[in-house]
């Protein structure tokens, strides 16, 4: 009798240590380049309610949807957002070949480094340098991105690009993906651009990527079909376009909003009115000139003005990058 | 010594009792509907294959990426795609109270029945009605679809429209699901129609479901944003349309398409050259006049001529509905 107890007991040992194997970790820190701020556990009470089903706000998986802006939110933008030194690093490698690069507008001004000209520029031609630049380089571009990333170095940073990526964000999509998030990128760069690095960077599948576009052209062979980017501008995934491409490519509303300028204000409006569900928007503010940029009313990019106004009107939650984060960037 | 070795045992195989708790069943016939013929055992070979992480042609669970058509591949279309006769339905009921709906066309022919003579009426002015109807009934647009099908029945199949679904292909579905394919719709249809009942009847999302569109306002309140249809045509997901979407939306090559006409010939040749990953292609070829519908070169909508000739030179897989199906609406 006693020896059946002791290999009952057994059993549920070998059984218990099993269990305890298939649990993940719970206690540890989830964020923790996060100092112990208001923001972080604004940030950990809003995702355990929405995750508990026993609480009145409790949000089934598929409706936890989560938009990330990319330049400022997730990496930093300035002064200028890195896509343009991508595209001015290209630009002048043609140069090296092509005399219209050296004597061409807005080229010229690039190759001659000339950012005070480059930012009086018609907006639309530098679009479309971009654009070109997407173009020229379709056949590998994933590779060609890949190369500039590995190498090239952010003018004042001095850091790989995607080492200028912050840290407490990474933890932020990690969490928010360990917790059933559907994540998105809703940002104003390019598509083609992002979907060359994010998904490796992120952990951001392309299809969860949504960013702006030039148009594209098929060109069908006898057998196969391949699709082509042009230099004419698509749409521009910024303000009132990222709410049109939310409807659009997710088609319901989500319930979380991560941004850092006015241009993600009309997705905020939009994603925390009107929604069955308990929503958070999160505003990251540069506040910190010594590790990362002060952003300013001169700031060129990424300006947070009407937004913050909205942002306090509302109690939605912000980020002092200064304040809050214990670490910038990623190593 | 003996002792130990029998207390080691229990504890072994309270280890793997609870082992087997945690794999899930995978000696179920994954689809009972089709019968044990050549489509059958293709559909699982691909599956199996991709899936075993041991096997040459393995494919990441991230790249495991399939495009179902939806009218005429996973629910009936003919004579006329289901979503027309919403719109009819929803004609007539305007006509009661508003007499262009009886005076004018295309409406007049609707109200009057006839089928002919819509037939013949400019396609631009057919679509732009299916658009006036978007917008007009936008408030309550999913509502209103989810009561019209929980009353409407096919005009010939006098079946709910929601019963026209195949029952194979929703086992197609969830057997696919089950080996962690992302599975999304790319369909001809209207997107805010396949919207409001597609995550209750296939359990696909609606961040999933691409079809054609029509453009969007965006109206700005004092502190939040709407989003409201306009009647004027934006895309038609059918064709190159399909190509061109899946670039924009998914950003990367499907592995697996499943169509039914020409309308997704193009995806198919796009998905099955210059794919890193093994392609299958799955047409379902309407063979079946006694159950479902017998397509010839008169049927109205989603004919297959030249997909039929490209499948055949290409080896793709055909599913001959009579033959390989014992069952085909979902009851």
């Amino acid at each position: 009798m006693k020896l059946k107890s002791i290999i009952l007991c057994l059993v549920l040992v070998g059984y218990l240590i099993s269990c305890k194997q298939n649990k993940a970790e719970i206690t540890v820190d989830p964020l923790p380049s996060f100092n112990e701020v208001a923001s972080k556990s604004k940030i950990i009470e809003f995702v355990s309610k929405v995750v508990d089903s026993t609480n009145i706000n409790y949000v089934a998986p598929e409706d936890r949807i989560v938009c990330f802006d990319n330049d400022g939110t997730l990496w930093a933008e300035q002064p200028l957002p890195s896509q343009l030194y991508f595209v001015f690093d290209k630009v002048k490698e043609l140069s090296q070949n092509n005399s219209k690069y050296k004597t061409e507008s807005p080229y010229k001004e690039v190759v001659e480094n000339d950012l005070e000209a480059l930012l009086k520029i018609d907006k639309a031609k530098l679009i479309s340098m971009i654009g070109e630049i997407d173009s020229l380089y379709h056949e590998n571009y994933n590779q060609t991105v890949s190369k500039w990333l590995s190498t090239a170095k952010h003018p004042i940073l001095k850091r790989t690009y995607t080492t200028t990526v912050y840290q407490p964000m990474l933890e932020l999509l990690d969490y928010l993906r360990a917790n059933n998030f559907t994540i998105y990128i809703v940002s104003g760069g390019g598509a083609k651009f992002m979907r060359a690095w994010q998904p490796q960077i992120y952990g951001i599948e392309e299809n969860h990527i949504i960013g702006s576009t030039f148009k594209t052209e098929t060109i069908q062979f006898e057998d196969s079909i391949a699709v082509v980017p042009t230099s004419t501008f698509d749409f521009y995934d910024d303000h009132l376009g990222k709410v049109i491409n939310i409807e659009k490519m997710i088609g319901k509303k989500p319930i979380m909003i991560v941004g850092n300028s006015d241009g993600d204000l009309e997705m905020m409006e939009y994603a925390s009115t009107n929604n069955p569900h308990p929503t958070f928007m999160l505003y990251l503010n540069h506040t910190d000139g010594k590790r990362e940029f002060l952003y300013d009313e001169k700031t060129p990019a990424g300006r947070l003005e009407e937004g913050m106004e909205i942002a306090k009107k509302n109690s939605w939650t912000l980020i002092d990058m200064k304040q809050d984060w214990n670490t910038v960037f990623v190593d």
